[in-house]
């Protein structure tokens, strides 16, 4: 969804109508119910108010049998535009507050103060006369709304929350009541199945349950600490990707953690880059350190540490490079966004001539990626140069050099996408891929960006074929974005259940008794003597005293993709009972049948 | 070499009387010289002394000459004991200065009065008179010394350097005279070679021209930027451990590059090693962080996420983790003694009944390190408690206990050792690898630590067989001691000839003439898509327009295992010149019977 076409959407105004339903029923139920703003959201609305008695969560269900009711009434949504400040500042004190009491009208009145003089002033009204009685809501609102009340059928409260007044804690706390609202009862109930789904693959959950990462208080928070089965699962997606940019004429560097502040006063990151560094470290020696933001500039640093030819070009170096960044510590969320990740990176140094040709193979290079990935539903943004801001470096000609390099690259390629002005880096174009998960939800994950800005600015050169210095052009690119950022959403879009390749266990071996443990070590080293994309079978034997289900229910939840049983028939006949994660039992195979089956 | 042994040896004796002949021949040589001290030393002797005009490497020969003409003179060397204070102060202003006046016994009498009172003052005499004229050198010394000069025949004198006297830059500065002296010309030669072989060998000047690693001055000292070459080198050794490891039962982890000081609190490091650590970094939210010294305390944290039985261990967590320690930058040398360098980590949580077994484990995994990579002349000391020392914690029975584990397990391996009281951590025994390398130089690599102290400090625990918590013991190892020390050491040990498993480039295909480049790629292609310890072949084209005479000694110079050289009679024939780094041109081959030698 593009946030801009969202605006302009239909259920973007229907979920507006939405809090505005909601805050009537809100008046009727509870009276003297101050109301302070209500505007639609992403996923849905909220509207913050300020109750004469505290309102809960076991009140949402009163408060959308309400709201049902209100909207059956089928009241026309209209605007009314005040003439002037004094109409508007009469329409809020009379109209809107329905005879409440001027005191419930405090954050409305402060909201029409903070709209400039000379804009226009608009409400937008709902009522009805029905069983001798008025209903009405008329609420100071820019709009747009919908038509008419009826349309309000598909709606859910979900959740209360604390906000402080305009965002302000040392305003008064009011109460956010979160719904949402789609055209059918389908898009809602479907939302409402993502909700519980997103909840039960929260990568958080699942990576304490799946023992793949954990957090301490002792280390600090956005500092993740890999446990065995998470550190496998980066070690196989690292020796996976390695092994392509191999193929690809990628070179390895390893870079330093830290760095003196000189290396980026000279990128320029020091400025651009402020808000996120973490604190300096000032030695003895008057040196000043900082933790690597980024790992750009020590790559420059080798490639400037002598003189290149066009010959040697393109140079491609790839780092699974670490580094820092100070998020606010409520801002972090588990390993999705933490404040020490390991970055997928490489830049490579290309002259014009060879631009086009390397972008086309970093975009096939993060293509090939997310497909081994299995994350095959994707759209490509084409960031570039807004014209009307003057925030972007570089020379007119670049840019729209860079930016013909990307389109017609991604035509080449085939390749759909919409360009986004103004999305582009302040040093140049760049091609972005954002992912749709299995909810449906967005996320912008790898990115390719076009610089000319660095090469500038370290003033790093080649000699060209006419013996002249030539200035190299930077392409950066990290196709899983960062280790953290990738393993947490394939957590979550797989909901632990990682496809065999990626298991941290692929293969759990469960003998039935005793008896059978001796024969489950043997199976298991077999196992583990088998080669599965370069690496060795990873392989459990449970031989815990438990029940047989006790150990397939553990097992399963663990989201081990085999389990093998072996109990006496499997010795005798040198079987072993398979059950898929997905398909269940599957009966019993030679060792050779199910090698076939897993790795085939 | 043994410290005490050496210090013991007739060649200490031999290099402190080859000091004092030095010394004589500069008095001879430099009427007026004022003497200082002139100590033996690890590999030769020194005399800092102040002469009255400055003494240049060019005068070496001279005073050599000297030395050789007064060592002829067969002058017997007595030592002397004053009877007080005033006859040594005495003999000091009469006879050590032979008449040059007063000013000459400045040091010599400054060195008087630190002598603590009641402590014998003696001196060592060595005099001839010879025709018709004096020769005498007597001075204020410990001693001891060798019996007559004439055993004084094969020394050298290497160099001249700046020494504060006393080591206090607010005094003067001397002029410090080095040389070394030998039993034997042949032991002289083969020193003095080594120190020629040491120079080339050095791993800071391999490392720039086999292109392995870099330093920047905008990065820092002792911050290594790992090139290609250097970077691959470190992989495959990586590659290789990790393999061996997961063979052995460790599990990998990763865990963060900082950590709150409340971490380092806990384990006592902030105290302990206060010397060591990276300036602090606190943040807005009044929250401090390091860099990690040592990865320790995080595999606790691991070991502590949740509650651990019997039947859990041994645990192994291992991890390629990157630390940092703050070296003073004077201190600091190429990647052999670096400020940020990765450990091949791992800590071992085991009961007390697995402790030796495990020992062994780890004893047996690091030999098998050291020769896969060649290093096979090791010997290994147990650094024990020094019982009459109080920096020691834990139990006495702790520590009998696991000093037995150790040299029980070295005895069950049939392993010689040697015991070091004192060198044990002050946590626990340990056992250190001590490198013989090439040029017969020690290096203290690998290290296996049993420590109580932490899993104490942290309070950790597991369920025993007999449902009671237990504390379980610590093991900390690195086979390789770091990625950085090891590299440095196995260029130095190569000279840069990596053996062909290591080698960043395995093999440069040398196109005789512009007509075979063509072939010259495809037989590239042909071999990177061989693989050779589970990765592809490290395969470089050099398709310079250069004479294959200056190809071939360029890449000697970059001491590839083998060349292979491709002309028209190879190309009709199907065969490829093979030149081997150490054997030179072996002829014409089938690419597969070259496979088999390389690989074989």
């Amino acid at each position: 969804m593009e946030p801009i076409a969202y605006e302009q959407s239909h259920r973007y105004r229907l979920r507006h109508s939405a809090a505005h339903l909601m805050a009537q029923a809100l008046t009727e139920l509870y009276p003297g119910v101050k109301l302070a703003i209500g505007p639609p959201i992403e996923n849905g609305f909220y509207y913050d108010v300020d109750p004469p008695q505290p309102i809960k969560e076991e009140d949402l269900p009163r408060i959308e049998k309400r709201m049902k009711e209100l909207a059956k009434l089928d009241m026309r949504i209209e605007r009314k535009v005040a003439r002037d400040r004094d109409e508007a500042r009469r329409i809020i004190l009379e109209d809107c507050t329905l005879g409440q009491g001027e005191e419930t009208a405090l954050y409305k009145l402060q909201l029409l103060d903070a709209i400039p003089e000379g804009d226009e002033v608009s409400f937008y009204d709902q009522q009805r006369f029905t069983n001798g009685k008025l209903r009405r809501f008329i609420d100071l609102c820019r709009g747009p709304h919908i038509e008419t009340t009826k349309e309000i059928q598909a709606f859910k409260l979900l959740s209360i929350a604390g906000a402080y007044w305009r965002g302000d804690v040392k305003n008064k706390q009011l109460t956010r009541i979160y719904g949402t609202a789609f055209e059918t009862q389908e898009e809602l109930d479907a939302h409402l199945h993502n909700l519980e789904e997103a909840k039960k693959r929260d990568h958080r959950l699942l990576g304490r349950e799946l023992g793949l990462f954990m957090f301490s208080p002792r280390v600090g928070p956005g500092l993740p600490l890999w446990l065995p089965k998470g550190a496998v699962l980066r070690d196989v997606m690292t020796d996976y990707l390695k092994k392509e940019q191999l193929k690809r004429g990628y070179e390895p560097v390893i870079t330093p953690q830290i760095a003196s502040i000189r290396l980026y006063e000279k990128s320029g990151h020091i400025l651009t880059f402020k808000d996120k560094l973490f604190p300096f470290m000032e030695d003895e020696e008057k040196e000043t350190y900082i933790l690597k933001p980024m790992n750009c500039p020590f790559h420059i640093e080798i490639y400037a540490s002598h003189m290149r030819s066009y010959r040697d070009l393109p140079i491609r170096y790839a780092e699974f490079g670490t580094v820092h960044r100070y998020e606010q510590s409520g801002e972090v969320t588990g390993i999705l966004r933490a404040r020490g990740f390991t970055q997928d990176d490489a830049h490579l140094f290309v002259t014009p001539d060879q631009l086009e040709e390397e972008f086309i193979g970093v975009v096939d290079l993060m293509q090939a990626v997310l497909k081994k990935l299995g994350l095959t539903d994707f759209r490509v943004r084409v960031g570039t140069k807004d014209p009307a801001s003057d925030k972007y470096v570089g020379h007119d000609d670049n840019w729209a050099m860079a930016t013909r390099a990307i389109t017609d690259a991604c035509d080449k390629m085939g390749l759909e996408y919409h360009v986004s002005p103004g999305d582009a880096a302040f040093y140049g174009p760049k091609l972005d891929l954002i992912i749709k998960d299995a909810l449906g939800r967005e996320w912008q994950m790898g990115t390719v960006q076009v610089d000319y800005n660095l090469p500038e600015r370290f003033e790093i050169e080649y000699i060209g074929e006419d013996s002249k210095p030539h200035r190299p052009i930077m392409i950066h690119r990290a196709p899983f974005g960062s280790m953290e950022r990738m393993i947490g959403l394939l957590t979550e879009q797989y909901a632990g259940a990682f496809p065999f390749w990626l298991a941290p266990v692929q293969i759990a071996v469960l003998p039935i008794a005793d008896r059978h443990v001796e024969a489950a070590q043997a199976l298991s080293a077999r196992l583990k003597d088998t080669i599965f994309d370069t690496r060795p079978l990873r392989v459990v034997v449970d031989d815990r005293r438990e029940t047989l289900g006790k150990k397939i229910r553990e097992n399963q939840h663990q989201k081990i993709p085999y389990m093998l049983i072996l109990g006496d028939r499997d010795l005798e006949e040198g079987t072993v009972g398979v059950r898929s994660r997905e398909g269940g039992d599957l009966g019993a195979m030679s060792i050779e049948g199910f090698l076939a089956l897993a790795m085939g």
